[in-house]
């Protein structure tokens, strides 16, 4: 199998499942207990606190774990949304985000608060003066995802925060899919909150973090025993916390070595692809990306096709993000980069991930080359074009 | 160690984790994907589903799982009454909720909702009778706890959720600490809506699930890419569910043993304590409530201090509930069972388990005695009662 799908999700490190199963049966305590196994629990916690907090050069007080990338959005952009009601209800964000960002700014419209939809361009990248000229009285919030998680593109997150700070608004980032794949800096990044997801960095599911700069404050979302400041109710899953600090640290040293491999794969796919295949296309910015990511487009075949064919061969890749692969729609962010229909039906995402090998990306070529071919033969839109 | 904190949390059983490990790194697809190891995912998840549901007597599709019995209390309860508001504000509950119930009815109550809170008895049950008389036009919600998390007592939640059913309203219960202790169907048990949590019976945490009876409908939660019929957005956590699927099929292959079992290990404890120890006390109703759940109180001492004690003889014991132990405040349980706020701080919580023996029995009411007795020798409050 060549697995080419890791912005979807990552296999758990075997490091990190070997640090997070003494937390399931010996030291299974419940970290607000006082007995020694319920103490040795919540060291563990604290311990995988510091290992992400430095990942993303954090304090570690400032590190707020959570149940998933999902939930760390949805509990920064409610949070300040509703704690800041009286002061404003503007919240600007752009058309690219993640559901998990897109949906919530939904909701909180239907809330009664007013949300303005950064556009982008060609590139696929949000523009520093659409942000200022957005920016009114009562803005309260700008929320724009740090790495774009179906073309990569990088968002000017340094160059927003500074304006946010300057204009007295709260800045949060989903850096979901940036996070271990690029450095992310908090402070570097000026961000007051920003989102990270465990699976996404060869951690385990169900379990990610929120960054929340010291005095800032947020309304909860879920109500209950009030584990980590109130803003994450419930028995903390201590065994999943381990594996994503373990993780964290993994990726900090591992990171400067990936970002050179993962690009070379990636560069490398690219080219070959772009010079074999004609009518191919890159689709977003090709240098401001994260390293992992590509995104391609071929004229006249469905992308959903080319997943099948390549499932076939062994090789797992996607159309666009899994969260949305289930709805027939064309992608949003290829639609915000200018894509009509019929081209956003025929891209394809490959995401690597530093188990992957230069003889993943020949054999990869060969099957898209293939498949392209097949695809195409039997297309009346590609017939159609000759 | 003799573990006697079961109503805190569990260990994960050996064959629960084994049942999860190849979903960390053999299978560890995006089940929202379509190649090989998603779709493996996906089946494994299914027949999770399958298993919780057979625990319950639901079908399959009318389990939703969520990251823990905390968001299975806030998915429903905050589900049903966003959905209903026009329909009505009222809602009714108990005064021994867990905060997860709790703390979410006081903030809807700040969202414009009326919440009646029926009181229990010195048993520690609530009355069908208050239900019924606390019923308006405009109630759209009963939310009562199956067993308590404190004392064990088991609500009368078939005849609750029959009023229910008469007046057309929907019906909630928290069987976070019932649901693999006594026999749990949601169709005896007329519920529209029950959470339950996999880390209270020998499954992992950060996952959980909320029977939704078909046709009941819910505003959702948390917002993103719509996973599990939108009520708990965010990649789904595979190992977990498989857990959690697995502790589920454990659990009712073992519960009529464990029924016997455990009443046994938890009647002998409690006959030897308040046989040897003078003014000793059992807190709440001794028949009506979970196999292994005692609460007991001691006059003159605290707490606090006996299970420091017995922490150091090796035995983990509580004095309320986890989720609120950090609070100095007496326990809401206690003291809506009638308890003066110094008899509250004298209890003491033992929750049994099937790894428990007959053993673990003695020596725990060996070193409650001396523990008892050696407190009871500094406390200023003992003496002065001589």
């Amino acid at each position: 199998m060549i697995y080419l799908d890791h912005a979807a999700t990552t296999p758990v490190r075997d490091e990190v499942v070997k640090e997070m199963e003494p937390y399931f049966i010996k030291y299974f305590g419940n970290p607000s207990t006082y007995y020694k196994i319920g103490r040795e629990a919540k060291k563990a916690m604290e311990k995988a606190r510091v290992q992400v907090a430095e990942l993303i050069g954090a304090k570690p007080e400032e590190v707020i774990f959570t149940n998933g990338g999902t939930e760390s959005d949805n509990a920064a952009i409610k949070g300040i949304a509703f704690k800041n009601k009286k002061k404003g209800n503007h919240i600007i964000t752009s058309v690219i985000e993640h559901p998990a960002v897109d949906e919530t700014c939904k909701y909180l419209e239907k809330q009664g608060f007013e949300v303005t939809y950064l556009p982008v361009y060609e590139e696929g990248i949000v523009r520093v003066e659409d942000v200022k000229s957005a920016i009114r009285d009562d803005t309260i919030l700008i929320t724009i995802m740090h790495a774009n998680n179906e073309i990569g593109t990088i968002q000017p997150i340094a160059e927003i925060g500074k304006i946010a700070k300057e204009n007295n608004i709260a800045f949060h980032s989903d850096a979901v899919q940036s996070v271990g794949k690029i450095p992310v800096d908090v402070n570097d990044l000026n961000v007051d909150l920003l989102s990270l997801s465990s699976h996404k960095i060869y951690g385990p599911k169900g379990v990610g973090a929120l960054f929340v700069r010291k005095g800032v404050r947020l309304e909860e979302v879920i109500h209950g025993g009030g584990q980590e400041k109130n803003l994450n109710s419930g028995t903390e899953n201590v065994p999943g916390m381990v594996g994503l600090g373990k993780a964290c640290e993994i990726a900090k040293n591992e990171l400067n070595h990936n970002i050179t491999y993962l690009t070379q794969l990636r560069d490398d796919l690219t080219d070959k692809i772009l010079n074999s295949i004609e009518k191919s296309y890159l689709n977003g910015d090709l240098k401001r990306r994260v390293p992992g990511t590509v995104n391609l487009r071929f004229t006249g075949i469905e992308g959903e096709g080319l997943v099948l064919l390549l499932d076939g061969k062994g090789i797992c890749a996607a159309t666009g993000s899994a969260c949305s692969s289930k709805k027939l729609e064309a992608s949003p962010v290829l639609k915000a980069i200018g894509l009509e229909d019929v081209d956003s039906h025929g891209s394809l995402r490959l995401t690597f991930g530093s188990e992957n090998t230069p003889e993943d990306v020949d054999k990869t070529v060969e099957a898209i080359k293939e498949s392209v071919a097949k695809l195409r033969a039997m297309s009346p839109i590609w017939n159609k074009k000759e």
